[in-house]
């Protein structure tokens, strides 16, 4: 597994397998763990920070009854390749950001991503395609369980696992599912969404995390804080309440579908034939319309694309891939126009 | 030669024929005469309205050396087939708004309307494709003296031909051409060009003559008085006139074509994009995106769509021809969504 392969393959994440996927594009289980026997990443040493990367590469890439897992250590990685990593979800921004020692280790499909060095030693991450918080808990534990046999993890009898950051401390756990919102946004009900999520203490962000505005509808949906709540506590929250999220958007669907029919079809298969003409088009736009296009094909309006070609797309066309996939550092306006073409030929091979 | 033949074919003026038609769409002639042995239409008895119909019909459907005529008189037409004259530039708004007797006399290839019972007895319009005053012009002299052949026009030797009108009083003519000008509105061209026009004694109109909004980027340059001058000096001035407005639309086209290639293309190839797959579209969006497609063709970065029908469009999306073309009266709503219907069609076929 190398760079090159994995911009071109279909992430875990992006697979539309799993119950309620046409509006529950995954679900994610985030834990943070720190070693004992080092302090926190901030306050390393430059020799133990290296100590530690070493150690940490060395373990995640043998583990036992764990899928095998491939460790791409960041220092050294050009800009590209790290947005690439970033806009696979496998690391964070902060993690790409950084040049002393740290790495990620990915299994082959990508349902596994553990960064190493990060603002924990170590941040494991489990994702699944569609609505499967409970299996991709599952995998977290065992994965969890194969990482505590060979290393001794800092916890405190009082508060639970140590993390660096306050929020984390406890189970460790953040479980959030990434959600495609169109009819909500389409009908005018994102903000009041926004609202009652937080109400059941439930964070929502942007296809990137904090601070990243919501882009092609798509939205994170996690847990606010894990400490002083089970693991069970915390899966079961968000687990009741994206029932009720999936039931207002395809309440919204079908309202389009039935009482907006015109407008609806008129919006998604415009959108389509943009992508399918268009001779520059920023990441912004491409979003949006991929978007509308991924409703339209859910709602049937759309017959002759694939879906798996437009989830594709949503990470393909990123500043990062469209990079690596060309080969080459473009800037933003030779990217708009390279993206189009990509854009263009996904679809007309599909 | 009936209406529903009419709303199919392809009038003279969109036949895409004759020099600098890229840009001049078409050239026009109109000569306003009226009969000495009548006063005004606007001064009419109800009889003597009525008997000057039935004497031009009669008159204008035996002329002698004229391609035949077939007079469609207004009286008991509906509201549709109105409208397709007018969008057919047969007839004026004005003369589709009465309900007395009048009409419009047209010859098979729409070269030739005359409109009877207007402001003035007759209105003569003679059509050409492309920049071809002189030729209009000539065609129009012959329709002239075949018409004085049979009858008596009102004609004053201080003032010349009388008119209802006191800017058609003299030699009764306008000549114009309609232009298509889409490059300097792209360039934001559009307010210095109307300027200059204005500088030299020209009108300026959009494509349904005064007050209308320019649609499609199209405008009808045109003499603005007839009085004190002769027929030669008006075709003269606009014939002048005209290659310098040619010129500055190619050299906007040019700079388009190779200092904003990218540009370019992406507004040409979406505007193509979107009529090929709107569910519903008015008639401004797409006369903007026709005017769009058009120069796309005209520049060579569209290929595969013929002019004729980008053309036709022009027409046969307007209101009363849709209506007409399916056959039935539809409120907005549904001709929008008809129009969408029908320019993917026509699309398709091309």
């Amino acid at each position: 597994m190398n760079l090159d392969q994995l911009s071109r393959q279909t992430g875990e994440w992006l697979k539309n397998e799993g119950p309620d996927v046409d509006i529950v594009v995954s679900s994610r289980m985030r834990l943070a763990r720190n070693l004992e026997a080092y302090p926190f990443p901030s306050r390393f040493t430059p020799e133990q920070r290296k100590e530690a990367a070493s150690y940490l590469e060395e373990v995640l890439t043998h583990l036992d009854d764990t899928p095998p897992l491939t460790y791409f250590p960041l220092l050294g990685l050009s800009e590209v390749d790290r947005l690439v990593l970033v806009e696979r979800h496998l690391i964070s921004k902060e993690h790409a950001e950084g040049d002393a020692e740290r790495g990620v280790a990915v299994s082959d499909n990508e349902s596994i991503a553990i960064m190493v060095n990060e603002e924990d030693h170590l941040r494991m991450q489990v994702f699944h395609s569609g609505l499967r918080l409970a299996e991709a808990w599952n995998v977290m534990n065992r994965l969890d369980d194969a990482i505590s046999a060979k290393v001794q993890y800092a916890f405190s009898p009082e508060f639970g696992y140590l993390s660096a950051c306050p929020t984390n401390v406890g189970t460790g756990l953040r479980a959030s599912v990434m959600l495609h919102l169109p009819a909500l946004a389409l009908t005018g009900q994102t903000e009041s969404f926004f609202r009652s999520v937080n109400r059941i203490n439930l964070a929502v962000r942007g296809l990137y995390g904090e601070g990243t505005e919501a882009m092609g509808n798509l939205f994170q949906v996690s847990n606010q804080v894990s400490l002083g709540k089970s693991e069970e506590e915390i899966i079961d929250n968000l687990s009741s309440a994206v029932p009720q999220i999936v039931l207002y958007e395809r309440k919204a669907r079908e309202h389009l579908a039935e009482r907006r029919r015109d407008q609806l079809e008129d919006r998604v298969c415009r959108a389509l034939g943009m992508l399918q003409s268009a001779r520059t088009m920023n990441s912004g736009e491409t979003l949006e319309l991929l978007s509308h296009v991924r409703l339209g094909i859910n709602l049937g309006v759309i017959q002759d694309v694939e879906i798996g070609v437009i989830n594709q797309l949503f990470v393909q066309t990123l500043p990062g891939h469209l990079q690596k996939l060309n080969g080459k550092v473009l800037d933003p306006a030779d990217r708009d126009v390279h993206r189009a073409k990509f854009i263009r030929e996904a679809l007309r091979g599909s």
